[in-house]
């Protein structure tokens, strides 16, 4: 393996993470690459907040993963301050590396360090390669994740 | 029904919430309402959050019901606002009055003002009350929630 970095997104990476969402079994019919305006405008909006975490893994100069870390701070559970996971991507020729676990590894990590006692995510029910991988990475699929339009 | 107001949670208003966070079937063996301290740690890095919004229901000068509405800006589904409740809780005596209901359409109506396009929330496995409830209102109970203590 090259080297690899993960840090955070910058907004020259915007049209490399859209296409990642893009390139994607749910995203192909959800997203929109050739506009990139509502990307940058609601990247500007995360970046400026210090709970939001948008990061990308790069190797060799290329953007080959992303995800979006939130951290949520709440008073169930004790007051546990929550890292919530977001728009995983691993860039078409990089599955099956190992790459995955690495980023979401780093994202336990991280979470940790920001003062998290729990990390959570929802995954479509369709994504049943991806919810195998959350359990080998020790996730309990515990919840029901309920999702409604506006 | 008497008069009933849903507005921001106050620092006052935390003892009240955290009753009845306790007051759940799950709550009661995770929370602490007898050490209020971490809570109010919580509630004012919350607080001091803008996108962060604990709300209160109050009837007759009493917290009735509470829920965390968290506003997450991130580029996946063409850069949708996501508007994630947490911490939905009635008080016992309030239960079965419509008042949940009340508060969850409260909740969609705010995010919808504060921009977002998707609500979403999850819900343990074991509430299954809870999930027909969701399922009312119109949400779908589309993804599998994932959580992990570190």
């Amino acid at each position: 393996m090259s080297d690899l970095h993960i840090r955070p997104a910058t907004v020259e990476d915007v049209p490399a993470i859209v296409a990642m969402l893009a390139d994607d079994m749910l995203g192909k019919s959800r997203e929109d690459a050739a506009d990139l305006t509502p990307y940058l405008a609601a990247f500007a909006v995360a970046d400026a907040d210090p709970h939001q975490h948008i990061v990308v893994a790069e190797r060799d100069g290329r953007v080959v993963g992303t995800l979006q870390l939130t951290v949520i701070y709440g008073l169930s559970l004790k007051a546990a301050t929550r890292g919530q996971v977001e728009g995983v991507r691993i860039h078409r020729d990089e599955r099956g590396t190992g790459l995955g676990t690495t980023l979401m590894e780093w994202a336990a990590t991280r979470a940790k360090e920001l003062g998290c006692s729990l990390i959570q995510l929802s995954s479509n029910s369709a994504r049943t390669d991806a919810h195998r991988f959350y359990e080998r990475l020790g996730y309990s699929g515990s919840h029901i994740g309920y999702k409604m339009n506006l």
